[in-house]
C-alpha cells in the first residue's frame, strides 16, 4: 500500500469538507452516517452497515444472521463477520484473483484505499492491480432507499476481464417466512418475509409493514444468487464457494437466510470505465419497488436524487462560520457539528418517543439552524404536559407511538429543561409571541399560555422537594441509571435541586430581559425559591471541596471523599456554578478537585472512581462497566455542562481547553478510534482504573452534547449572543487563541466578525462597520444586511483559576 | 480423507448404540443433544453449540455475537461463523500448521473425522498428520456445567511439539456490563456481566441470576486470551491473528465481547498421550465456580460424573425392546425414541409453561417409562383447570412462571387431551385410584375428583359448540396458527369437533373397560353427544372425498376441493376415523385422496397445496413459508395421528409404511440432513410446489410426535396393550414384516415375545409359556416374573385399502 497520510481533510464538490481515512485497519470501527426523515444508516469503513427505517417504529431491511433483539441504539457497536454489510466481490477473470471491496469480508490488502465521508455521501476510492474503483452511497430526500454507485476503470493498457459481485446482506428476516429470488421484470433480487407475530391484533398492525427487501440494479446481471448459506458454502464469507464457478447458479432462498448477490461479467478495454447503479431498501410490495426504480434508476435520476439529498442535508447549515486558523477545529464547528445538530433536531434521533429532556435540548440546537422548528417542538412538548405541571417522560411524535424502554421509568427532571433551553430560542429570535401561545394539556383540553405551562412545570418542581427543600430524585434525574437513590420516595438529588434553581433563575432572567409580562409576584417567588434551594444545597451537600451528588432514601449523603468509589461527580459542581449556589471560593475548590480527579486527555469524566460493584442505594449506574456511559466515562453531555458553567464563571482558558479535548480530531483519532465528523456520546473514562481503554469513542452519534457545544461556541467563545435589544458581543477568548474571525447570521443579518486579543487595551473595543459600539450590543441589525464587526479584547491571562 | 462409510451404528461402552458420522460437511446441520433437568445443549457436528439453562426461565451462558432476541426454540436453526461454539485450535509448533477441531472455524480437511452420538455423551474421534484426537462432552446429573475431555496422542515415532487452544464462545453478554479475565486461583477464565434491565423491580429479580460464565481447566495454561475481537484480529476466526505469535498475550475483555481461550504448549513423545479436562458453564459467583471445580475436576470426579449422568439418561429406558431384523429400525425404537420421549416427559422441553396439550401428550409417553410421573403430571394439569371446566393454555411448572408466547393466545382444544391420553396411563398401570384423587382448581379451593375434573372439561367442550353442534375454534385448536378462522367467535373446527367426539368416546371406553364408577347418565349423555357431533360433522363438513377443515366466522367452509390452496388437511381425516364419524366407504375415499395429495417420501403432509399467501379468514398458518411447519410440512405430530388412526381402521400395511417413512435413518439422512437419534417436529413438505427442499428435517427435537409414535409401536404394531384384565395381545403386522420379537415390560412382568406371520392359520394363536391363551389377554402376569409369549398371526394381505 502506498504511503498516504492516514487521515486528511479535503474539499468536496459541494465546497464542504470531506474526511478521508486511507486504511481499513487502523480505525476499524470508523463510521460515517447518512439519514433522512425516514431512515438512517451508519456506514463502517470496511463495508459493514447498520441501518434502520421508520414504519413508524424502527425496523430493519438488512438483518443480522440470527434473530436479533430490538433495542435502542447501543454504544460501542460490535462487528463480526456476518454483520450486515454491503460488499463487492471482484474477480479478475484473467488471473483468477478475487478480492472484496471496500475491505470485508476477504480483507485483502489493497494497493490504495480511501474511505471518504462527505456531507451527503460516503465514498470509497480504491486502486488494486490496475483497476480503479469508486463506490459511493447516498440516501434520498425522503424515500426508503440506499443509492449505490459503483465504478470500475481499467488503468492498464491491456484488456481486463472481470466479474463484479455486489453482496448485500439481507440476513435472518423472520422465523415465520423468509425467501428471496430474482425478479426479472424489476431486474432485482426481492426478499420476502412476514414480520413474526402470534396475536391476531398484530396481524392488522403488521399488515402495512414493509416486509420485503429489494436489491435493484441498472444492469441486467449475468447471474445471481439469493441464498446466503449456499453462496458462502464451505469456503466461508472470506472465500465463498459460489465464486469458484464461472457463473453463479441462480439460487433462491426458501425459508433460508436471504442475500442479494448479482454477478456482472465485464470486459474492460484499456482505460475503459464501467458504471453500475444499485438501489437497496425495504418495500411493501413489487409496486413500491417499481416506483423506486422509476424514480431513482438512471443517470439523470441519480443526479437529481443526489442534488435533492445534498439540498436536504444542506438545510443543516447553522448560524456561524469560524476561522480560527486550526483547520480541523474550524471544519468540525463549521460543518460536522451543525450537521449532527441538524440530525438531532430534524429527525429526533429517529425515535418516535424521544425522552423529553433530549427532545428539548436537541431542539435548542435547532434554534441555531431553523428556530421555527424549535418553536413547534416546544409547543408540542408542553402540549403533552399534564395539568398538574408534570412534563412527560417522552414526547410522542405520532399517534400510535408509545413510551418505550427508559421512558417507562419515572424521572424527576423533565420540568427543568424548557425554561433553561428556551433562552436560546429567545436569544436567537426574540420571538416572545411563543410565550402567549395558548396550548392544551395531555389530560385537559383547557388551554393555557406557554408561559403558564412553564410556570406549572416550575411549580411542580418546587413542590417536588423534601423538608430540607431538596428535590426528590424518584427513579432518576438527568442521570437515568441513578435509579435507586430515591425509589422509595425519600432520596434527593443535588443536581436536580441545582437544576431547579437554575431553571427558576433562567426563567427570571428571561423575564428581566424580555417583555413577557409575567406576574411580578411569581418572579419574586421564583427568585426566592432558587435562593432557598441554593442555601439548602450548601447546607446539606457541601462536603469539603465539592458538592455531594445526593442523599439516598436512607439518609446517606453520597458522592463525597468518604467513599472509595463515586467520590466526586461532575454535574453537581457544574450546576452549582450555574445556579449560583457556589461562591467564588467554592468554585476554585471545586475546579481544583475536578482537575485533580476527573480530567483526562479526552476531557472530564462524569464521576470518579468508577464503580466496580453494585451500590444498592445508588442503583443501576454502579452496575455499568467502569468507565462506560454514566459510570465514569467522559460523558460529553455532562462534560459540556461543565464547560458551559466554566464560561459562566469566566474560566475561559479551562473552558476552551476542555472544549478542545472533547472534539474528535485527526490528531486524537487513533486514541478515540473515530473520525472527526461527530461528537460521540462518550469517550471511555475510568482513566486511572483502566488506562488502556480510556479515550475510546463510543461511536454513538446520538448525544445531548451537540446543542450545548454549539451554544458554547456561539454564545460563549465567540460571545455573539442574542438579547432583547440585539446581538450582545462578549467573546471569551482563551490565551491560546489570539485571533478568531467568521460570520454570524443573526435574525437575518450577516455579521462578518474579527476578534483579536491584544495587550494594548484593558477594556474590550467593539466596532461595527468601523463605528464604535457602546454597551457592546449591536442593535438595529437588519435582515439581509451584511456587517463588519471588529472586536478587540484585552489579552487573557494564562490561567484564571489561581 | 480415508473412505469410511458416511454413517454407521456402533455399540458404545454402555451397550447401547452410537451413531457415527464420518464427514463434517455432508450433513453440516447434524446435531446431537444432551440435557439434564437444569440445562440442554444441542451440539452440531462441526463444533457449534446451542445451549441454555433454567434459572428458572431459559438463559444463556454462551451467547451470539450480537444482542440476540429471546424466543422459543426455532426449527431449521441457522449457523454462521460467529455462532456460539466450542472449538479447539491446534498448532503444530514444528511445521507451523494450524487446524481447528472438530471442524469449525478453520474448516481444514482432516485425515479422519468421526462425530459420535452416544446415549449420554457426544464424541469426536479425529486423526490428522500423526495426531489422534478425542473430544468428548457430557453433562452432569443436575449441575450447570458442560464437561469436556480432550485427548491428543502422538501416533508418530518422533517428538511432536504442539499448542492446543480451546476456544469457547462466550459472546455478547450484556450492554450494561461485560468483561472477562483469567482467574489464577480457579485456573479459569471467568466472564462477568449484568443482565440488562431498566426497571428497579427487575434488579431484585435479576440479583439471583447466574451472570458469570466460566471456563475451567485441569491444566494451568501457558497463556490465555479473553477478548474475542482482539484474539481474532484481522485474521478472522478462520485464521486468528493471536495464534500467529508464539504465546497468547493474556488479554482481558473490558466492556468488549468475551471469549475463553487458553493455550497449552506441549511436547509429545512418540506414542505419548496427553489428556485435558475442561468445564464450561454459568455461575453466580466465584464460590459456585470453586464448588463445580471441586466436584467435577479430576480423573475420579470425571468418572463418577460420567457414570451418574449415564445413570440419569438411562432412566429413560422404556417398556419395550424389539428385534425386527432391521438394525436401524430397532435401534431407533429401542434406544433413541425412548431417550427423546424421556427428555419430553422428564424435563418438559425445558419450558416453565409447557402448552397444556404438549404437557399432557408428552406425559402420555412417560407412562411407558415411569408411569408415576404421568400420574403426577396429570394431577398438576387438572389442578390448573378453572372450575368452569376450561383447561389452561399452559401448565405452570413453578411459582413465578408465566404464560408466554403462544400461551397468551386462546386455543379451544386443551380439554380434549386428558381423556384421550389418560387411557395409555390406565393401560400401562390399571391404576384407577388416580380417578378418585381429590384435586382443587386454579380458581377454587374446592376439591373434586379427577373423574369430575375430566367431566367438567368434557362438559365445557360440549357447551363450546355452535347451533350445528360444531366446536368453536376461537383463535386456534391443535393447530396454533389457524388463528383467524374463528376469532370473531363464530368459526368452527372440524378437527376439534371430532377430537371432542373422540375424547367423549375414549372416556366412555375407559368407563367400560375400568371400574371407575362414573355416572351412567353421564355415560349415556357422552355417547349421545359424540354421536351428535359425528352426525353434524358429516352433515356440514363432508365434501366429496374428504372432510373439510372447518367453517370460518363468515360461514365459509374451507379445506375442500374448491380451493386452490389448502384443499385437504390430514387432521380431520385421521380424527374422523378415530371418532367414528367416517364409515368404511368414507375411510377408503379419504385414504385414497390422502395418498394422492399428501403422501411424500418422508411421510404425509399436513395439508396441500401449501398456502402461498395470506388467507384472512384462516390466519397465520397461511403466512408461514410453504412446506414449513403447519403450512403443509410433513408435520410429524399430525402424521402420527394419521398412522394411529390407520391402525384403528385396520390399515396395518399403510400405517407401517408411513411409520417407516417418518423414522430418521441412515438411509434417508442425506435427504433429511439429520442423524437418526430423534424424530424431528417436521420434514419440509410442499413436495410438489418446492420439491428441491422437500424432506429436509427441521432439526427440532421438541415434538408431540414421540409419545404417539411409541404408542403405535407398543399398542398397535406389537399389539401388546394393557387392559383391565391384563395384557391384550393383537399385533398389527404389515405384509413387509414377517417376524418380530422382543421384550415387553408390563406392570412389572417381563414378557419375551415372538410374533410370526404365517399363511398356515386364519385366526391368531397366542401361547404364553407354551400354553394357549383364549381371548388373547394375558391375565395374572406377576411383577418380577419372566414369560415367553408366542404369537402366530395370519399372513397380512399386501394392501388392505382396496
Amino acid at each position: 500500500m502506498s504511503k498516504l497520510p492516514l487521515f486528511s481533510i479535503d474539499t468536496a464538490v459541494d465546497g464542504l469538507s470531506k474526511i478521508k481515512l486511507t486504511s481499513p485497519t487502523k480505525l476499524p470501527n470508523a463510521t460515517g452516517f447518512l439519514w433522512n426523515r425516514a431512515m438512517v444508516m451508519q456506514v463502517n469503513c470496511r463495508g459493514y452497515v447498520n441501518s434502520q427505517f421508520m414504519q413508524p417504529e424502527p425496523a430493519k431491511y438488512s438483518y443480522a444472521p440470527n434473530m436479533e433483539a430490538k433495542s435502542f441504539i447501543q454504544p460501542e457497536h460490535s462487528y463480526f463477520s456476518h454483520h450486515p454489510g454491503r460488499f463487492f466481490y471482484l474477480k479478475d477473470e484473467d488471473s483468477g484473483e478475487i478480492i472484496s471491496l471496500p475491505y470485508e469480508p476477504m480483507r485483502v490488502q489493497l494497493d490504495k484505499f480511501s474511505f471518504e465521508l462527505g456531507n451527503s455521501d460516503i465514498t470509497w476510492s480504491i486502486e488494486h492491480r490496475g483497476l480503479k474503483i469508486t463506490i459511493k452511497v447516498n440516501l434520498t430526500e425522503d424515500d426508503l432507499v440506499e443509492c449505490w454507485f459503483f465504478s470500475v476503470t481499467n488503468l492498464t493498457d491491456t484488456v481486463k476481464n472481470i466479474s463484479l459481485y455486489p453482496y448485500f446482506s439481507i440476513g435472518y428476516m423472520s422465523w415465520m417466512n423468509q425467501s428471496a429470488c430474482y425478479n426479472e421484470a424489476l431486474n432485482a433480487i426481492v426478499a420476502d418475509s412476514v414480520t413474526p407475530y402470534q396475536k391476531v391484533a398484530d396481524y392488522f398492525t403488521n399488515k402495512q409493514l414493509k416486509d420485503k427487501t429489494f436489491f435493484l440494479s441498472d444492469t441486467p446481471p449475468t447471474a445471481w444468487h439469493a441464498n446466503q448459506k449456499d453462496f458462502e458454502g464451505e469456503g466461508g464469507l472470506h472465500q465463498p464457494s459460489a465464486l469458484q464457478a464461472e457463473l453463479l447458479e441462480n439460487v433462491e432462498a426458501r425459508y433460508e437466510t436471504p442475500v442479494a448477490v448479482m454477478q456482472f461479467q465485464q470486459s474492460l478495454m484499456p482505460s475503459e470505465q464501467k458504471n453500475y447503479q444499485f438501489l437497496f431498501g425495504p418495500a411493501k410490495d413489487e409496486l413500491e419497488i417499481a416506483e423506486i426504480k422509476e424514480k431513482y434508476l438512471g443517470h439523470q435520476q441519480r443526479n437529481k436524487a443526489e442534488q435533492s439529498y445534498r439540498d436536504y442535508i444542506a438545510q443543516g447549515k447553522a448560524c456561524l462560520t469560524i476561522n480560527s486558523g486550526n483547520v480541523s477545529f474550524d471544519d468540525f464547528f463549521n460543518h460536522w457539528l451543525p450537521r449532527q445538530m441538524f440530525y438531532h433536531g430534524d429527525v429526533n434521533r429517529l425515535s418516535t418517543d424521544p425522552q423529553t429532556r433530549n427532545y428539548i435540548q436537541d431542539n435548542m440546537g435547532m434554534a441555531f439552524i431553523n428556530p421555527e422548528r424549535t418553536r413547534q417542538a416546544y409547543i408540542l412538548a408542553v402540549s403533552q404536559q399534564t395539568i398538574n405541571g408534570a412534563m412527560p417522560e417522552g414526547v410522542l411524535l405520532h399517534a400510535q407511538a408509545e413510551l418505550k424502554y427508559i421512558n417507562q421509568v419515572p424521572h424527576a427532571d423533565h420540568g427543568v429543561w424548557l425554561p433553561i433551553c428556551l433562552s436560546v430560542y429567545l436569544n436567537e429570535t426574540a420571538d416572545v409571541s411563543l410565550l402567549s401561545e395558548m396550548i392544551a394539556f395531555a389530560d385537559s383540553a383547557q388551554k393555557q399560555s406557554f408561559t403558564r405551562h412553564i410556570e406549572l412545570a416550575l411549580d411542580y418542581l418546587i413542590n417536588a422537594t423534601d423538608h430540607r427543600g431538596l428535590s426528590f430524585i424518584e427513579q432518576g434525574d438527568w442521570c437515568d441509571p441513578m435509579n435507586m437513590v430515591g425509589y422509595k420516595g425519600k432520596g434527593v438529588s443535588t443536581w436536580l435541586s441545582l437544576a431547579t434553581a437554575y431553571a427558576l433563575t433562567t426563567w427570571c432572567d428571561i423575564y428581566e430581559e424580555y417583555d413577557i409580562g409575567i406576574n411580578r409576584q411569581k418572579y419574586d417567588e421564583y427568585r426566592f425559591a432558587a435562593k432557598a434551594i441554593n442555601n439548602a444545597v450548601n447546607e446539606y451537600l457541601w462536603h469539603g471541596q465539592w458538592f455531594a451528588r445526593g442523599i439516598t432514601d436512607d439518609g446517606r449523603v453520597f458522592g463525597t471523599d468518604k467513599e472509595s468509589e463515586g467520590k466526586i461527580f461532575i454535574n453537581p459542581q457544574s450546576w452549582a456554578m450555574l445556579s449560583g449556589a457556589a461562591n467564588d471560593h467554592q468554585k476554585i475548590e471545586m475546579i481544583t478537585a475536578i482537575t485533580k480527579q476527573l480530567i483526562t486527555p479526552q476531557g472530564v469524566m462524569m464521576l470518579a472512581p468508577s464503580y466496580t460493584s453494585m451500590v444498592e442505594d445508588i442503583g443501576r449506574i454502579t452496575q455499568k462497566h467502569p468507565g462506560v456511559s454514566e459510570n465514569g466515562s467522559v460523558y460529553n453531555h455532562a462534560a459540556i455542562f461543565y464547560i458551559f458553567a466554566l464560561y459562566q464563571a469566566g474560566q475561559n482558558n479551562l473552558a476552551f481547553e476542555l472544549l478542545s479535548k472533547m472534539l474528535p480530531s485527526l490528531e486524537n483519532a487513533e486514541v478515540t478510534g473515530q473520525l472527526p465528523i461527530y461528537v460521540p456520546n462518550y469517550y471511555r473514562g475510568a482513566y486511572h482504573q483502566f488506562p488502556k481503554k480510556a479515550g475510546r469513542s463510543s461511536h454513538l452519534f446520538n448525544t445531548g452534547t451537540t446543542s450545548w457545544l454549539y451554544r458554547c461556541l456561539v454564545e460563549e467563545l465567540c460571545g455573539l449572543k442574542g438579547c432583547a435589544r440585539g446581538l450582545h458581543v462578549a467573546p471569551k477568548m482563551p490565551a491560546t487563541l489570539p485571533y478568531l474571525s467568521g460570520q454570524r447570521l443573526f435574525r437575518g443579518a450577516m455579521v462578518n466578525f474579527d476578534i483579536e486579543q491584544t495587550s494594548d487595551i484593558t477594556v474590550m473595543e467593539v466596532l461595527l462597520d468601523k463605528q464604535v459600539i457602546a454597551g457592546n450590543v449591536l442593535t438595529d441589525l437588519k435582515t439581509g444586511q451584511h456587517y463588519q464587526l471588529q472586536v478587540r479584547v484585552p489579552m487573557t491571562s494564562e490561567d484564571n483559576v489561581k
